[in-house]
């Protein structure tokens, strides 16, 4: 069985309500890696039974630690409209809660369709690409073929700041996987802390709040397969403790699969 | 009273429990404008006695229609660390939620700080950009001076359609208000859809979920005091009933104080 279909085996107790546990395959430096936690958060309520539609975005709040082991997720459908259904999801341990979610499930309709956002041109073949190397390498990164080519991290870290923290790489799960709507709630977090590559130093960070916005339907996440994904990822301002991030997740052809964005906590 | 003195006005049942109202002046079209229901979910957490610090995020669901009357706000702190504080918010009517919000509080520390987004350049004086004129003009834009001198929607619509959905904009409270963290979670709100500047026609939309980062703290709002506040806003994907807008919101002196994302549904 695949690491990441190994994480999201969950054991229902009532509707809605699961017994997780952190799988060491997706450990980070300090507990689980955050794209993790929101596939697992994200899965309890795929498999719900009154589910309507699919995820279009979800929001989650990594609240405290989550230690190793086993923890409870909670997933229920708070508003269900014609069309949208709104959740939320609760995951605790030992009875304190550890991170929180809100999802927006939707049945989507043929409509009009358009794209402002620019899909890059003159990208490389993945396999020309090396994968990264970096001096200390989380546990979780090994799940990832993560090949970066513009904003990476090099193996000697020189601290001579960059003008800016946007990276492009090519992504697929490690090994290769179908994507589906828990992988890529999770490669939505895979990307590094952006003060890291803009300050070509180490910086404690850790993400507070992660959305992400879901544009493909199933049906497209099939045709991608187990191919590469592109994302590239940006900072906007970094103030006083916090960061923005954001990432776009394209398909190779050009399909934008994902939005997403996260605030994130760091000490320099 | 300004306006949004009085639609921020609630009565305290008990600690994080308040009962507010809708506001006549901040109408939309349908039901009431969504950035003023995210100024009150966050005034709701803002007034808590437990609250530590100072907003940095909020995601706001819009679940359901508000209609016109009286509502619950309860708003709990769920996660208290030392510097970061984990809320939800949950807005409901005759017993039914009509919006649910979650928001992270902390305090912030002096840090490094950078900026990577670009502060656009050659901006006009908002006294020579002419305010808004639309041909449906819903009440809540009475609320706000709108100066947008990119990207407009025009008096009248063509239908001939744009490359993208991209607009820039001065705007305030009108009349001016002293901006705060309720008003910054408005404005956050108040960028046009993308899809008819995009389509230069009316398109049936409406905002299922809002995330609003705050760079700024209370000190640099209060620098910002009263003065037109830049907005450029921009979409990503249009696609299947749904598309996403994100926003950047900037002191006029260049600070960027607030980035938000939203996933809007649309009929067309």
């Amino acid at each position: 069985m695949h690491p990441l279909d190994e994480a999201l085996q969950m054991q229902q107790q009532d509707p809605g309500l699961y017994t997780a546990a952190t799988h060491p395959g997706y450990a980070n430096a300090v507990g689980p890696f955050g794209g993790i936690t929101a596939a697992q958060l994200l899965q309890a309520a795929l498999l719900h039974p009154q589910r309507l539609g699919e995820p279009i975005s979800q929001t989650v709040h990594f609240a405290a630690p989550v230690n190793e082991g086993e923890f409870v997720i909670n997933a229920q459908p708070v508003r269900t409209n014609r069309s949208t259904q709104h959740w939320l999801i609760q995951a605790s341990q030992d009875g304190h809660m550890v991170a929180m979610a809100t999802a927006v499930f939707a049945k989507r309709r043929d409509t009009w369709s358009g794209v402002d956002a620019t899909f890059p041109h003159n990208l490389p073949d993945p396999q020309s690409v090396a994968p990264m190397q970096w001096q200390k390498r989380p546990e979780f990164t090994n799940r990832y073929d993560l090949r970066y080519f513009d904003g990476v991290i090099p193996h000697e870290l020189s601290g001579q700041e960059r003008p800016h923290g946007q990276s492009s790489l090519w992504v697929r799960d490690e090994p290769p996987r179908p994507l589906d709507f828990a992988a890529l709630a999770s490669i939505c977090d895979v990307f590094f802390p952006r003060i890291m590559i803009r300050r070509q130093r180490w910086v404690m960070i850790g993400t507070i709040t992660l959305t992400s916005y879901f544009h493909a339907d199933s049906a497209l996440l099939t045709q991608v397969g187990s191919d590469y994904v592109l994302g590239v990822a940006r900072a906007q301002v970094y103030r006083d403790g916090y960061f923005d991030q954001s990432a776009e997740v394209w398909s190779a052809k050009g399909d934008l699969l994902a939005t997403t964005h996260q605030m994130v906590y760091f000490k320099d």
